[in-house]
C-alpha cells in the first residue's frame, strides 16, 4: 500500500483525553477515532489489525472444533425474561423499543439467544457435542466509559457456547476452549495466564479468568514464574484427545488476581524467586455453568435412556476489540507501538527517503513491488514528508521492520533494514533484503 | 468439514412464514433462523455464504482502489441534526436513548458518520482523492419486515464513500464503483444490470440502482438484451485510467424498472428481438450528491488555489445480507439451491451411501482426505440417515458437486459425480474425482 493513498490521520500532539498508552497511541498513530462517548470508528490501519485478530481467533476455535455462526446485534426482551436476566442486568443494559413498542436490547452477551436456537433445533444427545461460536458488536452501556477500546460500550467480542449431555462433557468442551485460548494469546504475541476467577453475572461453578502482562495494566497479578516460561504453542494437543494433562500444567501452579490473592499461601506455594508480581489486563473469561440457562429456557435432549435431559452449558468469551488495546499496552516504547508480527497492520515499512529523486524512487519501487509480489504487505512511504517524520510516523505505527532508502544507499547498492522491537539496524542489498522479508 | 459434527437443522417441511423461494430455502436448509421480526441468526452454512460474498466484495472494492474502515452500529443522533436528516428519517430510524440520557441511533446508513471522520482528519485537496468503505450491520426499522432476509430489519451493508476536490473528480470515483459494482455481481454467479434510478432520501443528481434478473423479482424491469450479453470480468478495467467508456457501454442500451419505464421508447429504441422484460431485484444503490453533507457539516479542504471548498462526495451501496437471498432466488429449483460455486458453503458433499460399512468408509475417508489436503472444501454426510434422506438433503443445501460413494461403486472403483446445477452424472474413479475437483 502506498502511503500517498491510504489513510493514516496520524496526530502530532498527544490526545488530552487519553490517559492510557493504548488510547493515547491508538488515536496518534490514526488507528481509531471517538464517535460518540465509548463508541469508535476504526480507521484503516485499526481495522486491519482488529481482522487480523479475528482471522486468528477464528483459526483456533475451528481447530478445537467450535462452529461459526453469527448472531444478530438486537434481541428481544422477552428472551431474557425467560432466562430471568432481563431485570437482573441493571443500566449496562441498553434497552430499546421499536416502532410497534416491542422491547428490545443491544446485546452485552448472548447465552439466551443461542440457547434459544439450541432449543430450537438440537433433539438428542446424538448431535452433541456441540460448541457454536461467533464474533459480533455487543453494547454494554458503561456509566463511564474511558481507556479507549480497553473499556468502550460498543465492542467486538468473541464468544462461544459448549452443550454437553453430561457434567463429563462439559468439562471436556471447557477444556478445549481453555486450551485454545492459550494458544490464541500465545499466537497474538502474549503472555497469558489463567486464572480461577467469579462467575460473576453469567452464574456457574467453574470459571477462569485469562489475563496477560503489562507494566500498565489495571490489577495486580501474582503467579508462579513456572507459569511464563510455559510454551502453549510447543505443546502436542489433540483436541480429540484428553486434554486435562494440560489444563492441570497450567492451573497447578500459584495465580491469582489481587481479589483472590491469598499472600501466605502464595509464599507457601512459590519460592520467593520464581514469585511474579505484575500488573495485568483480562483478555478472556469462560466459564462451566450447567443448567442455568438450558433448565429455565427448556433446552433439553433426549438421552441415551430416552429421558429429557437439560443440556448442561459453557460461555467462553475473547475481547477481540479490547486486545489491539491491550497488546499495545503489552508491547510499546516511548516511540510508539511495536506490533508483534502476527497483528501488525503491514509487515514491513518501506521509506523514501528523498521521493522525487528518480534513482530513490526506483530503488523503492523495485523493492516494493518484489515484496508485494512474495505475498509480503508493505507500507511504502511515498509522501513527500522529511525524513524525520517519515522516521516518527513509522515507529509511531509500529510496523515490525523499516527499510530505509535513500541517495547514498541507493549509489552503494545497500538499504538499512531495521527492526522496530530491538532497534537492529544492517544495511543490505536489495536481494539479501528481499530474502530475509519473505 | 464432517455433517455429524457439524450443525445444519434442515427442516422437512416448509415452514408457513414464508412467502417466497429464498426465504423458504434459507430457513429449510438451515441457513438462518429468525431470533425477533426482522432479525436471523445465521447458522454455520448460512454464515458460510455471508462471508464468501464478503470477501469477493472486500476483494473487488480494495481493486478499484477503496480502503477498509469499521465504522460503529450506534451513532449520535447530534451528527444527523447537523446534516438536518434526523428529523427527515421517520419512524425508519431505530432511535435510542442512553442510561445518561443521550440519543443514539442504529445507523441505517452513514454518510453523517463518514462526513464527520472525513473533516476531522482531510484538510487538503493533495489527500483526495478518497473512496473509504466498510461492511457492517445496519438497521431499517421497516414496518412489516418480510421476505426472511431480502426485507429484514437488521441487515449487512457494504457501503463506501468518496471524496473529491471537484465534480469531475467525483464523477472517475463514482465510474469506479459503477464498475467494480459491475465485477462483482458478475463474480458472485448473478446478471446484474444497471438502472438510472431516483436519489430519494439520500439525495444527489446522478443515481444508479444495479438489478440482477430473477424470477421471483420483486419488480418489473425492462432492458435491451445487448446489456445481458456484456461481460464485465471479460472487459480489461485500469482502474487509474479513464473508465467512461466501460461506463457508457452498460448506460447506454435502455434499462429501466417499471418507475421508469417509457414504453414508446423501448419500442423505439430497441428491436422487438432484442427486447427483455423481466423480475428483477434491487442488489445496489450508488449515488453522487455533491456538497450536500459536506456544506452544512462542514467537511471543507484547501483546494489548489488556497481556498476552502465543501469535499464532492458520492456514495455506493450493497445489500450483502440481501444478496444471499438474491442469489438464491436467481438460483434454485423444486428441489433446493444451486450454488454459484464462488459463493457455496462447500464445493463438494460426499455422500456416503452406507456409513458404518467398512469399505464406503475407507474409500469416503480417502477421497475426503485427498479433496480437504488440496485445498477443496467438502461436507463429507458420514450420518446414519438412509440414502434417500442425504440426496435430499444435500440437493436442498445446493453444494456444486456430489460425489455419491455406495458398496457397488466401491467394488468397481468408480464413484458417481454429480453436477448440481444440471443434474448430470458421471461414473469415474477415485483419482479422476481429485482430479477434477481440484
Amino acid at each position: 500500500m502506498r502511503l500517498s493513498r491510504y489513510f493514516i490521520p496520524v496526530l502530532r500532539d498527544d490526545p488530552k483525553e487519553a490517559q492510557i498508552a493504548s488510547h493515547r497511541l491508538m488515536l496518534r498513530a490514526g488507528m481509531v477515532r471517538q464517535a460518540s462517548a465509548g463508541i469508535y470508528s476504526w480507521l484503516p490501519l485499526g481495522q486491519k489489525v482488529l481482522r487480523r485478530i479475528q482471522e486468528i481467533v477464528h483459526q483456533e476455535q475451528v481447530a478445537a472444533g467450535a462452529i461459526e455462526l453469527l448472531m444478530p446485534t438486537l434481541q428481544s426482551a422477552d428472551l431474557w425474561r425467560e432466562s430471568g436476566r432481563y431485570d437482573d442486568y441493571g443500566k449496562e443494559m441498553l434497552r430499546i423499543r421499536d416502532r410497534h413498542e416491542r422491547d428490545l436490547l443491544y446485546g452485552p452477551t448472548n447465552e439466551e439467544l443461542v440457547t434459544d436456537i439450541f432449543r430450537q433445533t438440537v433433539k438428542s444427545y446424538k448431535d452433541l457435542p456441540k460448541i457454536l461460536y461467533h464474533i459480533q458488536w455487543k453494547f454494554r452501556d458503561e456509566i463511564r466509559p474511558r481507556f479507549g477500546v480497553m473499556r468502550g460500550r460498543e465492542f467486538l467480542m468473541k464468544d462461544a457456547y459448549s452443550f454437553d449431555i453430561d457434567s463429563e462433557g462439559s468439562r471436556a468442551s471447557y477444556n478445549k476452549m481453555f486450551v485454545a485460548y492459550l494458544r490464541i494469546f500465545a499466537r497474538l504475541g502474549l503472555k497469558a495466564v489463567p486464572m480461577a476467577a467469579d462467575t460473576g453475572p453469567i452464574g456457574g461453578d467453574m470459571s477462569h479468568e485469562f489475563i496477560i502482562l503489562a507494566e500498565t495494566g489495571e490489577s495486580q497479578v501474582f503467579c508462579d514464574k513456572a507459569l511464563l516460561d510455559l510454551d502453549p504453542l510447543a505443546m502436542d494437543v489433540d483436541f480429540d484427545g484428553n486434554l486435562q494433562p494440560i489444563v492441570d500444567q497450567w492451573t497447578g501452579p500459584y495465580a491469582a488476581t489481587d481479589e483472590k490473592h491469598d499472600a501466605d499461601r502464595f509464599n507457601a506455594q512459590v519460592p520467593v524467586d520464581q514469585q511474579v508480581s505484575a500488573r495485568g489486563i483480562e483478555v478472556g473469561h469462560i466459564f462451566n455453568f450447567g443448567t442455568k440457562y438450558s433448565e429455565p429456557m427448556g433446552a433439553r435432549v433426549t438421552g441415551p435412556d430416552g429421558a429429557l435431559v437439560a443440556a448442561e452449558m459453557g460461555s467462553y468469551g475473547i475481547g477481540v476489540s479490547r486486545l489491539v488495546g491491550a497488546i499495545i499496552e503489552a508491547s510499546h516504547d516511548e516511540r510508539g507501538i511495536i506490533w508483534p508480527e502476527a497483528v501488525a497492520p503491514f509487515k514491513v515499512g518501506l521509506i523514501n527517503l528523498k521521493s522525487g529523486d528518480s534513482t530513490c524512487d526506483s530503488a523503492c519501487e523495485d523493492l516494493y513491488a518484489r515484496l508485494t509480489k512474495a505475498g509480503v504487505e508493505v507500507l511504502y512511504d511515498d509522501t513527500q514528508d522529511r525524513p524525520g517524520a517519515k522516521f516518527a510516523a513509522m515507529d509511531l505505527i509500529g510496523i515490525p521492520w523499516q527499510v530505509l532508502v535513500g541517495p547514498k544507499g541507493v549509489a552503494a547498492g545497500k538499504f538499512e533494514l531495521k527492526c522496530r522491537k530491538t532497534d537492529e539496524r544492517i544495511e543490505l542489498s536489495a536481494d539479501s533484503i528481499v530474502e530475509r522479508l519473505t
